[in-house]
């Protein structure tokens, strides 16, 4: 039985014949349209995640298939005392695939331990989130046509935001990437990554604050939020806050063909007057983010043996 | 890109033409039910309202699609800050139209100025709900066999309630209505739309404190709940309260072919001894809403060139 | 117009019907996965019950049918003070099936005075639940190949549990079976139940208080939860707990074709080690209350006159 708990669950290949496939996916949507007919994804969603939630609803109604689940834990069986793994067991009865948001770290990892269906984690705590991953690849690659040999800047939270550290792991296994970290010194990445994952692998990497000195050698700018109880003080967040804000201005020595990602919901740290921008891809993001989804679940349930109604051709596609 | 926020968006012909593709519905459901295979409705629903929510998602279902979203703020992304323009885009990515329901006023107005996709109020505020209005349009065309030509009598809290005040827009647009306004001096409707919809227009109206008085000219009885917080004072609550309880007594001099209305839901304004007596139609006026719904639908979804599953013959019917 | 909301509301005839029909389906899916094609059903969930209102809309999808509906009242217009049967017709305008779960007592059965589609208790308060009746049936069934001619052992709380109670009355209608009630003197099935249902039938039944000493006798065991509030004192429950926790050594003496039942959720009431024991029925038991419900579904919209997808012969196996 194959889950992915963690976006290091899976190979490098692994990872690109999901993109290969989403690709597919997005050039011949009418194809997979009744792939998964007669299936059932279940969102297990114990803590609220609307965006993440819809985006695995609409990828399988978009296979054909149907969902079922729970939008927070306060309409589940939890309130009753019943562990994720009897939770999880049951619903394997009832569903053929599982997406589980969970508040407690490693909620997932437990429910793969006992679940008769592959499990998707669709975040737990503060640790993985492995389609968020998947979705930024995707679109870094739909957005610069390649995973590889380009300078990306990472912005704002860096110490807290468990998207960038998934990212930042991933994009390591690519070629000749620099890394450039832009955050307040509270919120740098933390030390295990630069030396476990940069250092360890010597891929070239730089830290500094403010993000006007490096945006013209960017190639992707991928933003995170910048939380306010972050800050150890008020006249640090002050002082710092404008910093972390996307604007126009901002924008003025950035290259044409920059990429800017955001995992989204954003607060403010994007100024809206950059939304109609064309290097602003957080809205395909999104996009991207249904699709890597359907390659996704087709994966997986094609590693379990689930019977996809797919032509030989398209079935083909998927990644063993 | 067509959206409908307000009642009076639509001209009195695209309503003749969406009433009239409704009542082709009811005459041939099974030739819609797969209309809208592989479309998508996102009910975006910012504060409850079963009803609506329901008959919005069983006439997505009877079109042959799919329905996501959510039914409060609490399990959304709102709580953790994201604007409504930004969770309208994100779900244009997920679905073919939205039916959006908000408390405050001018929320899906925002939302349809950045959707992909069309948008319906659902319901902001006190403000507008137009499907409601073409609910009761529908009711009163089916049961009356017109649009003009009739006395209805409004009767309850038509001071806040925001369902009469769109009908009387809406009616005041066809022939020869007379209009009897029954409500306490307190609940009365408002001056504006007395002077700048009824005389403006020379439109026929009385205004009357009970419904006893007016009963043997009404063909169309439009009731709604009278809200004891609405009241300034207990003693006057206490005194008219009765007044506006819709019962048998108060029906015996009714025409045998009045048309009883109510939007629903109903605290105790019409007894239940009302329900099985054939003028009472509020019951058959909530089937009218999930057909007239899907009527809607089908025209916003052509009118922004989503292709639909049905015949030349029945696409024709869609409005333009 | 047929309804199910107590277990006794079907014949030993009818119930019969409806577990043959649930082989047929589990021994034939693909046959029945369009039955409901165009079907909808409502799950009107007053008060949450994740597993029970899931195991309803996987069944109605695996009929290829729609589901909507809401999770819990906070939701619904019942906070609007809107009537249950109210809420019933309106929403028999959007459904052709209504499953309704509701904290009082009853509500299910007023519901079904006034709907234009059948309703199926899915529990009211502490009073029906007759699905779980029909799954814990199909179970028994299933697993010894007979619902007579055995000993079963009822443990735990069977004093307030519903499902015991419904059990006791289903079971108490085919030939020679045994009742071993299996409980603290403070939770003790009710007296009524001793004297008009078993007595009066003259079916054998023995009170013990301790699992142990029955266990070799036993062909079948049902535990349910001791729920520490439902003791007179702290003391009782501290000596009496483990008594009524089964575990590997409890099973020491145990036939080697007993089988497990529980209607889940359990909180620590079955040790997690028996799970895999073959013994342990309670997951597959949750896989047959899906495939009941299916049949319980199908055998209502026959009833009911509803066009199903199905062929002649299928159709004949549905009981009348």
């Amino acid at each position: 039985m194959k889950h992915v708990i963690d976006s290091t669950d899976l190979t490098v290949e692994e990872i690109d014949g999901i993109l290969k496939l989403a690709q597919d996916i997005i050039d011949d949507k009418e194809a997979y349209s009744e792939a998964c007919k007669g299936k059932k994804l279940a969102t297990l969603f114990f803590e609220p995640s609307t965006r993440t939630r819809l985006s695995f609803e609409s990828a399988m109604m978009e296979l054909g298939g149907n969902v079922l689940g729970f939008s927070s834990a306060d309409s589940s069986s939890a309130t009753k005392g019943e562990s994720v793994g009897d939770t999880t067991r049951v619903v394997s009865c009832y569903a053929d695939i599982i997406a589980m948001r969970h508040p407690k770290e490693g909620a997932p990892m437990r429910a793969s331990m006992v679940s008769g269906v592959p499990i998707i984690n669709a975040g737990d705590g503060g640790h993985n989130h492995p389609t968020q991953t998947l979705t930024d690849l995707l679109t870094i690659l739909r957005e610069k046509g390649r995973l590889d040999n380009f300078t990306i800047g990472l912005c704002g939270d860096l110490k807290f935001g468990r998207t960038v550290h998934s990212l930042i792991k991933a994009l390591s296994r690519y070629e000749n990437i620099k890394f450039i970290l832009i955050a307040p010194k509270e919120l740098r990445v933390p030390e295990y990554i630069i030396s476990e994952v940069l250092e360890a692998k010597n891929i070239p990497y730089e830290e500094v604050e403010s993000m006007e000195e490096v945006m013209s050698e960017l190639d992707v700018l991928y933003m995170t939020r910048v939380q306010k109880e972050r800050f150890f003080n008020e006249a640090d967040y002050v002082r710092l806050k404008d910093t972390y804000i996307l604007d126009g201005k901002k924008l003025k020595n950035a290259k044409s063909d920059l990429a800017i990602l955001h995992p989204l919901p954003r607060v403010n740290e994007i100024s809206v007057e950059i939304d109609d921008d064309p290097r602003a891809c957080y809205f395909r993001q999104v996009m991207n983010g249904k699709f890597v989804r359907m390659a996704l679940m087709l994966t997986l349930l094609k590693a379990n043996g689930a019977k996809l109604n797919l032509s030989a051709d398209k079935l083909a596609k998927i990644p063993e």
